[in-house]
């Protein structure tokens, strides 16, 4: 649930005292803990009187203490600016903290905390016209089940009653959810902000859930095969790379996102284009995601740029993960044709967090060479997390249906 | 956050083995527990191997054991039908269960779990035209903050784009947020199912969050002080009546419920009545709440009749708590002219749960005593909880704005 004191902290780092922790952004009203010092140290606090071991882990693991009082704390190394999704570990158990909202991330409900970032401006309410994020449920008939997104509407859509706009496609990654880009993200903020500053064109934004099988498929292919582990019998493993997964990341079946793509001609466009005034065709059509969901963004819009003229993968696409690049037939041979390409994808758009590593850019560079035009972002001091993805949607969003 | 899978077990109560053990409507994709037994019992597993001592607080508290596999288990007593809180005690540490999605409640997220109820289908998500809940933030100038309101528009407001509604302000209860009523309530699915069946009239339903205080005064009025405690350094107390406080009830300021007041009629009913196409005028506006939710509908909407025609409390109101009723005082007055009251008042609704006690019963019995016209409501089989609500809306909207 998007926290409502998301602006308490930030954005007053001139006032922050060198010994001053204040309380994250994302704790539950009146929780002071955990706190951030200025330079990104926090401090975590847990009452567990009889627990034997506890350890916060954020990225990697910090061993707690019992202090004096029978509370147990520690205080981390400085953490990167942004969001970090975390979780407690007390006596083999992995749990949230109840000190903070929870943040729908590797299949589970995890406690979050924000670093204020020096840049934060751009994704906090301010005053300005305010979009709406609105639940949009729809029955799929691909997956046979009553599905949920959320929709952004830009600040004039209710006003404007005659006004139809384009829009963008927009996904969350491996085990996150709908939730996740209005609740992590800040979409709401960020379009809001930029459609002010006259930077991004009025558009909808779609944020539906990456997980869609066919009836029949198992459902296990993000995250949630963590806690079926944790609950079932299996020990959790030690967690995956954002430190908070309890149960690792489970295999994909070898036809992950086909059912996706099935579903989303199927249903999902067609409902938000019946249920919204959109602009019709390609050039009104924008895709994107993060990470496992900017794969799937590549995956189903490279194979029907008939129906997209914008694809965005922020720290997700379908290549770079160092194999050699053959343009003739890297990504089932989409850039085959360069001026083909060139002609029908207006913005094909590679964003990554400087701390990810060169492959974004080695790809980036690879297309280039190849003669397939691309923007190549890269966020400073960011990892695979959310202000990369924050920053990457405040670049991409600006370049779309110009 | 709202869970999609919320209409995976509820309604198939008819095919429910006596052994079978369902995983609950409220756990994350693919948990297999906590789960269900068609009696109402049911089973919870937790994964904590080197802990001393676990339980689970669901209304009391269920001591589990740890089995040959290593993992902790109870199988509880049949439980009440409907949604329930809880929390897990891990070696003295109140924490949520990481397999069920996260409900606000006693002022942190806590795990939830729905026991099915026979009449299940008025709150699922059935075939019919939808509205929207779409999150609505504003500045406030009495609390000097931005806050966050849901609002639900009916399934014609986008598409009628000339039409004005009547509007329904709908409060939580005590430590729980904004996101009550759309998230444990399901108030979009019970008014889509009202409006489509011609129950009800399309009308907007504005979801605010009771906690407003002005600058400088405390905001831990609620539920909040359970988690300073907890991070602060004095051990959680037993819990309140829902089982899941870490903290339980803090001591509510003298003037509590005034900043609040204020708030709704200087910042929110003014939004929302510039951001959306509402109805003017009293017999336009209705105000209702569950428990403290309750009592500030009354606090607010017995002292300005002016503004509201309509008043609901759903297991929470100005009277009723066993003290002596004098209808020329009590509730400050509000009732001293019955006659000039009922020409005002179009509909005073009283609901509570038939597990909750003959305070209600009785308050409702003395107002129509003393010739106040008030409608009395009683949920069968059920206590302080979610279902007992769900139901107080699905019995008070229908008589909203005829």
């Amino acid at each position: 649930m998007k926290p409502i004191l998301a602006f308490a902290v930030l954005g007053s780092a001139l006032l922050w005292g060198q010994d001053e922790c204040k309380p994250s952004a994302l704790n539950v009203a009146e929780a002071k803990y955990p706190c951030v010092y200025a330079d990104g140290r926090a401090t975590f606090r847990v009452n567990a009187p009889n627990a034997r071991q506890i350890s916060v882990r954020i990225g990697k693991g910090f061993d707690m203490e019992k202090g004096a009082d029978g509370i147990w704390s520690v205080t981390t190394t400085p953490l990167v600016i942004g969001f970090h999704y975390y979780s407690l570990n007390i006596d083999g158990a992995t749990v949230a903290d109840p000190s903070t909202m929870t943040f729908f991330g590797s299949g589970w409900p995890n406690s979050g905390i924000e670093i204020p970032a020096p840049d934060a401006e751009f994704y906090q309410a301010r005053d300005v016209p305010r979009g709406h994020v609105a639940e949009q449920w729809y029955y799929s008939k691909v997956t046979g089940k009553w599905r949920r997104c959320f929709v952004y509407t830009p600040p004039d859509y209710g006003a404007n009653g005659k006004a139809h706009y384009p829009v963008l496609y927009l996904l969350h990654g491996w085990g996150e959810d709908e939730t996740g880009w209005y609740t992590q993200g800040h979409v709401d903020f960020i379009m809001d902000n930029l459609i002010a500053a006259g930077k991004a064109k009025p558009m909808i934004i779609v944020m539906d859930n990456l997980n869609a099988v066919r009836p029949g498929e198992s459902a296990a292919i993000y995250g949630a095969r963590g806690l079926v582990q944790i609950n079932g019998g299996t020990p959790a493993p030690a967690g995956g790379s954002r430190g908070a997964a309890p149960g690792g990341r489970a295999g994909f079946p070898a036809n992950y996102g086909a059912a996706f793509t099935d579903m989303m001609f199927t249903d999902l466009i067609p409902m938000i284009e019946r249920a919204y005034r959109v602009l019709p065709g390609r050039e009104n059509r924008a895709m994107a995601g993060l990470s496992m969901g900017g794969g799937q963004t590549f995956n189903t819009g490279l194979s029907h740029l008939d129906k997209f003229a914008y694809l965005g993968g922020f720290s997700g696409s379908c290549g770079g993960r160092g194999a050699a690049f053959d343009p003739k037939t890297a990504c089932n041979g989409a850039f085959a044709d360069p001026a083909s390409f060139n002609k029908k994808v207006k913005v094909l758009f590679l964003g990554i967090g400087s701390a990810e590593g060169p492959n974004t850019k080695n790809f980036s560079d690879a297309l280039a060479q190849a003669g397939i035009h691309n923007v190549y972002f890269e966020s400073p001091g960011t990892a695979h997390e959310w202000l990369t993805w924050r920053r990457c949607l405040y670049d991409f969003a600006p370049r779309l249906f110009k």
